[in-house]
């Protein structure tokens, strides 16, 4: 049987006159006197049909028992739709069907909640049950052809650029570093267990040591987490990684990635090269080391002039070794008191106990009520650091650095947001470089890799690595967009020597080396070449395409909160035998029901 | 640092004078008369270099200590080989470069076996350790770009044919259905289990009731079985799905896909469109559903003739049951009767008690010990049955329908062999269609579905549904290539009236149902689309156009026949602290070390 000659997006009034097929569901149906019409719908689009005892008796007695999201299939002709009842908002709004033959193909129980309607307004659980109706609604189906459209341009980009795509395995081996593995009992080696990979980065290292060159993979990745907002347990990576470069030679790629796939999805033109700023100069002047970048208001560190003014409170935070930074918000003179009061309480829930501001008026004078504390001198000079024009408004925060960094971080994000400074279709790109190599983990007393032991130092801190190795930044970079971190990626060590530096430093001994990295190690000392590599978040990436801040959007089958699949009822319990060949046990007095 | 303008196998003679810089791993080394000559390596070529003291004192001294695989960086000047040193084979064997500098990337340990060699001798085992040596001796490597243009031309296609690619989820549902299932518990829910997909077969089918027309996905799928050879417990399924048509509208699909994939990686230009067979003309006239028709040598089936004949032993099995069927191999007067006890002795080795000859001579007569038993008219109906040619030798074999089928496609494929008639460039591809609806399973006397409940059964035997089940056909079909099957696929039931009735041959009770297929039956009472499908094995095709037997070699990182990988050494045991997260202990009693 032939379903369809046609989508149901494709008629035209040039097809007038044509005899055609249309298969789909009943997306409305009206009855308007002896006349039955429906919208009949496919992922295409929406054809009006017409039922008419004229055109076919029968099909219009059929016709009556139709119902919501039936699936028919339907013989007639293309006929213009009569002078008043065009409609051009729809692309077959020109012409309809008359109907000549009518099929039922398959019959539909009521949904749970409307397919036709443009809002939804029912809670996200039941939307995840009857996934496969929230799809059909057409909202996320067009979002999951923007992740398929932004997969294709990815791969085409990546191969023509020498790239291979690499499948890296799923059962792959548990390693104690990183967040949580997913965990798969072995049958076959009864008490022990596969890990599902966070990331493939030991296997593109592999590659890279296998002379493979240049990697790719859009690699599904699981990590089990007690799940935030907008995390899932799978997630999936643009994966990365290519020999004989640096930075400066991979950068331009992943910039010419990113315009392929916004042209691609979007037809928008981003332009390059994207701009680079330190880590350290990112927290200096944003206190975050993921700015967002669609709008200004820098912070300014201001402990200099702070000091020489007569504001106590300033003063003491900076004589225990605090600081001062501000930020400008420019034409804020419109923010009232009340307002300013709400972004004192909103920096309060962050811990600092108090934002100073001031004005600038029409005549160029500040004011506030801690003016009184600097004199005119001061103000000027505050003026000309800041910025501040007639009519900006400044905001002040004195505490320590990490704590006036993140207040100030989320306030500029705040303000940004109430004034509507960060349109979803704006976008900026900057590289994050040279962050720290290491961490001081508070808890164990130890020093850690802030990323991994591979990554790459800072040539020009190598010095430095056995005597201040907390000062010694790394050859690393992430990826920002629009204030989130979209990629993260680093140079690799390929010397042997200098590895095992980074071993000593990290107080790692030969046996708790080899049970953490030995195959690894071992790999990469049959000749390493220099590589480096980056992971991009696919899934946030298409969240920018599609603008949700829902990361459900973006993927068909989405796990809850609670990390189940709502609609097949995953996970389940199990047939025991399946336990007992696998020669595990659920240890039941331990076991809280959640 | 720049570490290339060249790749090693880029430079001809066209760039003689030109100065370059080349990165990559040394292969072979040869010290003549004070110059070193060394073959540099990477994945594109290779390149001679040549240290002489002429060119630099320092860089001819530090050469003097490189040893093989070690990765180095040189710069130097492209001059012409001296006549008589050109190497026609090699792409780069007009040239070499005049060393003017050294750099010593990273040192490497002798290798366990040698890279440069063309033949490796070493046991897989070993190759599969050191996985990342055996892929960088370079047969491997292009296995994998292979795979890799097969991966994109396969999206490049689907995309262009309104195909979306889908990401289904790895943390699935566990069903009791099908093979073995690997299972990940989950910490968040205590005691419950999500399953890795052993093909997203289900979801591929709610996704058209979502209303996405047409899916595919290059899909990473997971069984837990005990490993035959050529099996991985992690493959590769192209897996298609689409809506609104039937299989005379996949076919072509699938057709073109397998032509654009050919012709990407081979130029091979694959005729279309392919042969259909019906399961039950296949196994008449070739004793298996997947034949071979890269010869020819059809089954004939001889039992009339045999009946009539006075040779005991074929009609004794004709009186019990059996069949009487044969073969003809074209020109096979060449096999010696030392070769026919060869093939005497295989057959029995498959259960069959004897194999019957006769061979045409150059008269045309018919000579072998049983031809006795068979009258001239008999013989010559057997000539024109046959097709026996003058120089032909026929094999004959009586035993029961299946046995006989089983050893005459076995002898068939293995005369194929030993003559060379099965050449690994040449492609045969045959659809080959209605399969049996369902399968009596003799252990636990019943009826079970032959691939699933959802498949479609053939329209002429909907009237058999009930009465006679194991007669019905079903609207199914597999791709076979050169005697492999490719893919699998079938109609779905869209019809729910239909579905139930299957569900009551099958015998479920409405519990087992819920437990079983609970929300996916649910998800097709809301308007399902009629809607077909197929699972292309990708490692299988990729065999095909590598011409490899070996599954592990299209594989980047395979699993050893225990499933193991030998080079990370998953699985491996896991922190306690791991398991106690989970609620699962390791039942010590029960396990068995293997």
């Amino acid at each position: 049987m032939t379903f369809r000659t046609h989508h149901c997006g494709a008629l035209r009034k040039t097809e007038i006159g044509t005899k055609v097929i249309l298969s789909g569901w009943i997306h409305r149906r009206r009855d308007h006197g002896g006349l039955i019409f429906i919208d009949l719908r496919d992922k295409f689009g929406l054809t009006q049909i017409v039922f008419d005892p004229k055109y076919s008796k029968t099909a219009h007695q059929e016709a009556e028992n139709l119902r919501s999201e039936w699936v028919i299939r339907i013989e007639g002709e293309v006929i213009p739709r009569a002078e008043g009842m065009k409609n051009p908002k729809m692309a077959t709004g020109e012409i309809e069907i008359a109907v000549h033959s009518l099929k039922v193909l398959s019959k539909a129980k009521t949904p749970p909640f409307s397919i036709s309607d443009d809002e939804i307004q029912v809670n996200e659980e039941l939307r995840l049950k009857y996934r496969y109706l929230d799809i059909r609604r057409g909202d996320i189906l067009k979002k999951l052809e923007v992740r398929h459209r932004a997969m294709q341009a990815t791969r085409q980009f990546l191969s023509a650029n020498e790239f291979i795509e690499v499948n890296t395995p799923l059962l792959a081996k548990s390693t104690p570093e990183g967040s949580r593995d997913y965990l798969v009992p072995s049958r076959l080696s009864p008490g022990q267990f596969y890990a599902l990979p966070q990331s493939p980065q030991l296997f593109k290292q592999i590659l890279m040591v296998a002379g493979m060159d240049r990697y790719f993979q859009i690699a599904p990745c699981l990590r089990d987490e007690d799940l935030r907002a907008n995390r899932q347990p799978e997630f999936t990576q643009i994966d990365i990684e290519m020999s004989f470069g640096e930075p400066q030679d991979l950068f331009p790629i992943i910039e010419e990635l990113m315009k392929a796939i916004f042209k691609t999805c979007l037809g928008v033109d981003v332009p390059t090269p994207f701009r680079q700023m330190t880590y350290d100069a990112c927290m200096e002047q944003y206190g975050t080391d993921k700015p967002d970048l669609r709008f200004g208001m820098p912070l300014v560190n201001l402990s200099d002039i702070a000091e020489r003014s007569t504001f106590a409170v300033f003063k003491e935070q900076l004589a225990s070794g605090g600081i001062v930074k501000g930020l400008c918000v420019k034409q804020g003179q419109d923010i009232s008191r009340k307002g300013i009061d709400g972004y004192t309480e909103f920096v309060g829930q962050l811990g600092v106990r108090g934002l100073a501001w001031m004005k600038r008026d029409g005549d160029g004078v500040l004011s506030s009520n801690i003016v009184k504390f600097f004199s005119t001198e001061l103000q000027n000079e505050l003026i000309q650091k800041m910025g501040i024009e007639k009519g900006d408004l400044i905001f002040m925060i004195a505490d320590s650095k990490e704590k006036t960094n993140q207040a100030l971080d989320h306030l500029r994000r705040k303000i940004a947001r109430d004034r509507n400074l960060n349109s979803s279709k704006h976008y900026e790109f900057l590289w994050v470089t040279d962050f720290p190599l290491f961490q001081w983990n508070s808890d164990e007393k130890r020093i850690e890799s802030e990323h991994h032991p591979f990554v790459q130092p800072h040539k020009e801190d190598l010095h430095m690595l056995l005597t201040e190795p907390l000062k010694v930044r790394s050859s690393s970079y992430d990826l920002v967009l629009n204030g989130h971190e979209t990629a993260s990626g680093s140079q690799r060590i390929h010397d042997g020597e200098l590895q095992q530096k980074i071993f000593e430093v990290l107080k790692l001994t030969p046996d708790q080396l080899k049970e953490r990295f030995g195959f690894f190690v071992e790999a990469l000392s049959y000749g390493t070449p220099p590589h480096l590599g980056i992971g991009l978040g696919f899934d946030r990436i298409i969240m920018v395409l599609t603008e949700t801040e829902n990361i459900r959007d973006v993927i068909a089958f989405p796990k809850s909160s609670k990390a189940s699949d709502l609609m097949t009822e995953a996970p389940s319990s199990v047939d025991p035998t399946q336990l007992e060949e696998l020669k595990i046990s659920i240890d039941t007095k331990k076991t809280v029901w959640t």
